[in-house]
């Protein structure tokens, strides 16, 4: 803990200097030496238990979904509920369609399935949340907050242990997926974080309205 | 070219055959071996004239914002003015905002300029689409999509350039920002980044109430 406030403490004196540190190479080297052992929300980087880019990968996952949680964790049901018009989703859908997009992507980067090729009982848990759509708007209701995050939680929480298992040779496999064109893991896994920023832009602007 | 080639059918018939690579790591490593050659929108990592995290960084930030364009350089003027309602930004407002975030973000990390202390006359030009809201609802009107496109893609030339001069160490140098918690540069990249996500969810949901 003292390195990383010695570490932080350093850094801002530079900042607040208005140095620019990056063109003064020795003191960037100096003031920047990233180790596993600094961790914090927002300091991206390597992680304890992760290869390089797998940690950063995942840093990136765990901000956002903090982000989310943090603007949904207070709603009521009937917010979570809330419908801004008969073409929308509600919050509480689209916190459900996120783990179980996120399921879905364990599924084909974890398990090499094709996309959409999973057993009938996995699709029966979770192709309601995925599709969303008009079967979605009427039957997913009713729910507290809790519900959702953990839905959330518990996916996640198998995203992190098969992270672990894995080295950022994993990252670079690849087929052909979005546009048809050659997808890697990485990509694949950067559409599950900002998939959830855009359905957070969206929650936002249905709070607002609310 | 052919490298790339060969290394994606073969990893794609891997996962054809269904094998979970990373259970192998023999096969695994040798089907992911990833050189500074391969290029690929959705192939995420390193990149030419990058070192290894900023390269893959940019890789997300150039997908993300590929998205983004795909969805709105077809839209008339009138649709880039539209309103949801009196609250709401015009799609039009929201893609120069993403322009003056990237920008501003540009004077804190590259320059090391604290939040907000930038000149006069950088404020006079992107404290309009920063700020959004009201003053942006009645200023922001009547250009094309053109208009918008070349604010994004000259503040993100900028962005490649500086990027270009750098060094992952840069990435891990924090200060204070979201939260008022240490906060490295990665950390702030990938927000610009999400943050175009969190408002293509508003562009997708307005277009589709056009």
């Amino acid at each position: 803990m003292n390195k990383d406030r010695r570490h932080f403490i350093k850094n801002a004196a530079c900042l607040t200097a208005g140095l620019t540190l990056a063109t003064l190479p020795g003191v960037a080297a100096e003031a920047s030496l990233q180790d596993e052992q600094e961790s914090g929300l927002y300091l991206i980087g390597r992680q304890k238990g992760y290869t390089p880019h797998i940690g950063t990968l995942l840093g990136t996952m765990t901000m956002m979904r903090t982000w989310i949680v943090r603007g949904v964790e207070e709603l009521s049901v009937k917010e979570l509920d809330f419908q801004i018009d008969d073409k929308s989703n509600s919050i509480g859908a689209m916190l459900w369609h996120l783990a179980a997009t996120e399921r879905y992507y364990q599924l084909n980067t974890f398990e090499g399935l094709e996309w959409g090729t999973w057993d009938d009982e996995i699709k029966e848990i979770w192709d309601l949340p995925m599709g969303l759509g008009e079967d979605g708007r009427e039957k997913i209701k009713g729910n507290k907050i809790k519900f959702y995050l953990e839905k959330l939680e518990s996916v996640r929480a198998e995203t992190e242990k098969q992270f672990a298992e894995r080295t950022d040779d994993w990252l670079w496999e690849s087929e052909n997926f979005f546009d048809n064109l050659p997808t890697n893991n990485y990509a694949k896994w950067f559409h599950v974080c900002e998939h959830e920023s855009n359905h957070n832009g969206q929650i936002k602007f249905i709070k607002k309205r609310m």
